[in-house]
């Protein structure tokens, strides 16, 4: 095995429709979105492994439009590579961007911040038959009102204990920059939710009791209250992971992102 | 068996992802919308068989989010009716609205325009997968003002038998009453076209020759050449079904259905 010292660090932007994947994480046995694309670019270039580093380690099911993943190569990637790279990759999951990027680029610890939209149809007669793969089929009436109402009540700094599955063996204290309802064009509601980072199945944790505060079934107040928790609540639903949808990743500018990372790294050692 | 006399029509608007049916219309062995809404209202209605004639008899693979049909059943629909079908159908057809009409409304001889939408992406690194399943994977930069160009000059009553891939009993002469491409805030290039009523294959060939122009392999002209072949033309390719949506079917006032089915049955017997 002859393999050169890595030499360029390679930014990767990455598109999937989560249904078919185990989520993104390499398990053995199972078609994850990491193992295929590390598997694609292994066969591009020739190479007997190639390892990733992503932004966002995203449950089985969630899809994404703006995963962020690093990797290095032994040499500067050429014109055709993107293009080759798509001829290879399954039609789920694209790579829509790969560029050198300086070595300080870390896909995971210098990221700034993660962008979720979570998907809901509240139609009684179901989910748009070509929307179902990536909307929540939600059949009781939901007030986006109440619920845009919560979510910016949950806007900032706080313990998300209540919010997150298993507390990992870092902080659950998370900032949630944006946090918006909203009913689009078609009649869907689209949860917006932006945050410095996320502990496991806060999205979902959080849109959960959003819907719960929609229906009518809770008061806006009684979200607010789940902040003062210091464990998980069992009163607050995780919702199913395919109307989910990774939406972008933010960095500084590079002249910053080591400083970044070495304030992340810092602060938790947790997952993202 | 016993079988009232049909005294109540109603309209049915329906949803569809194409990909898993052959087609609308009801084949033996196959699985088919048509088939598919006619078992769900059998059963729901508890009668023997329910038939549905349509506005737009859909080729396999092709979705609809605005198909219209009628049905006549032997008693007025209950207000719970539409949620009991809404709970027997498959997730990948739904019954968006259902309500009584008057007798003199048909489908499919009172529809005054169908309207179709055809999504492609040019990306060269491939279609989003979320939108894989509606949106055409052609990965050659085509120029969407190119083919607005074409579909302008298309515009209005032609003999499209250049654009029917098998002349029926009827005439080919159609009316195109709107014909625009735009690039939408994905980046992916929409084909709108609505007419009358279109031949077979005929909104899926349209899409071909301005495919071919987008490229830049044929010249705007040739496109309004084809206008003046009195048959199908082996220079127009058919695009792939997948691409391709019905979006709407219009009607007129109900004081004027009579007259326009009476019209509509006079000017063709061919395919809708």
């Amino acid at each position: 095995m002859v393999e050169a010292d890595p030499q360029v660090r390679v930014r990767l932007d990455l598109s999937y429709d989560g249904t078919d994947f185990s989520g993104w994480a390499a398990q053995p046995g199972r078609r994850t979105v990491q193992a295929v694309v590390e598997d694609a670019l292994a066969t591009v270039l020739r190479v007997p492994t190639i390892g990733l580093t992503v932004a966002g380690r995203t449950d089985a099911g969630v899809h994404a439009i703006g995963q962020v993943a690093h990797a290095d190569l032994a040499e500067p990637p050429g014109p055709s590579l993107l293009t080759r790279l798509s001829g290879v990759l399954p039609p789920d999951v694209r790579i829509t961007g790969l560029r050198s990027v300086p070595t300080e680029f870390d896909a995971r610890f210098a990221a700034l911040w993660r962008r979720y939209d979570y998907r809901i149809s509240d139609k009684p007669t179901g989910t748009a038959p070509l929307h179902r793969r990536f909307v929540l089929d939600h059949r009781r009436q939901l007030d986006e009102h109440k619920m845009d109402a919560t979510a910016h009540e949950l806007l900032g700094l706080h313990d998300f204990a209540a919010f997150c599955k298993r507390r990992d063996t870092g902080t659950t204290v998370r900032t949630v920059q944006t946090f918006q309802v909203e009913r689009d064009a078609t009649g869907e509601i689209v949860v917006h939710v932006q945050a410095d980072a996320f502990c496991h199945s806060m999205v979902r944790s959080l849109v959960g009791a959003l819907i719960a505060v929609g229906e009518g079934r809770r008061p806006v107040a009684w979200a607010t209250q789940l902040l003062g928790s210091t464990s998980r609540s069992n009163e607050v639903t995780v919702v199913a992971p395919h109307g989910l949808t990774l939406v972008e990743v933010g960095y500084p500018p590079d002249d910053q992102l080591a400083a970044r990372s070495a304030v992340t790294r810092a602060r938790r050692r947790d997952r993202m």
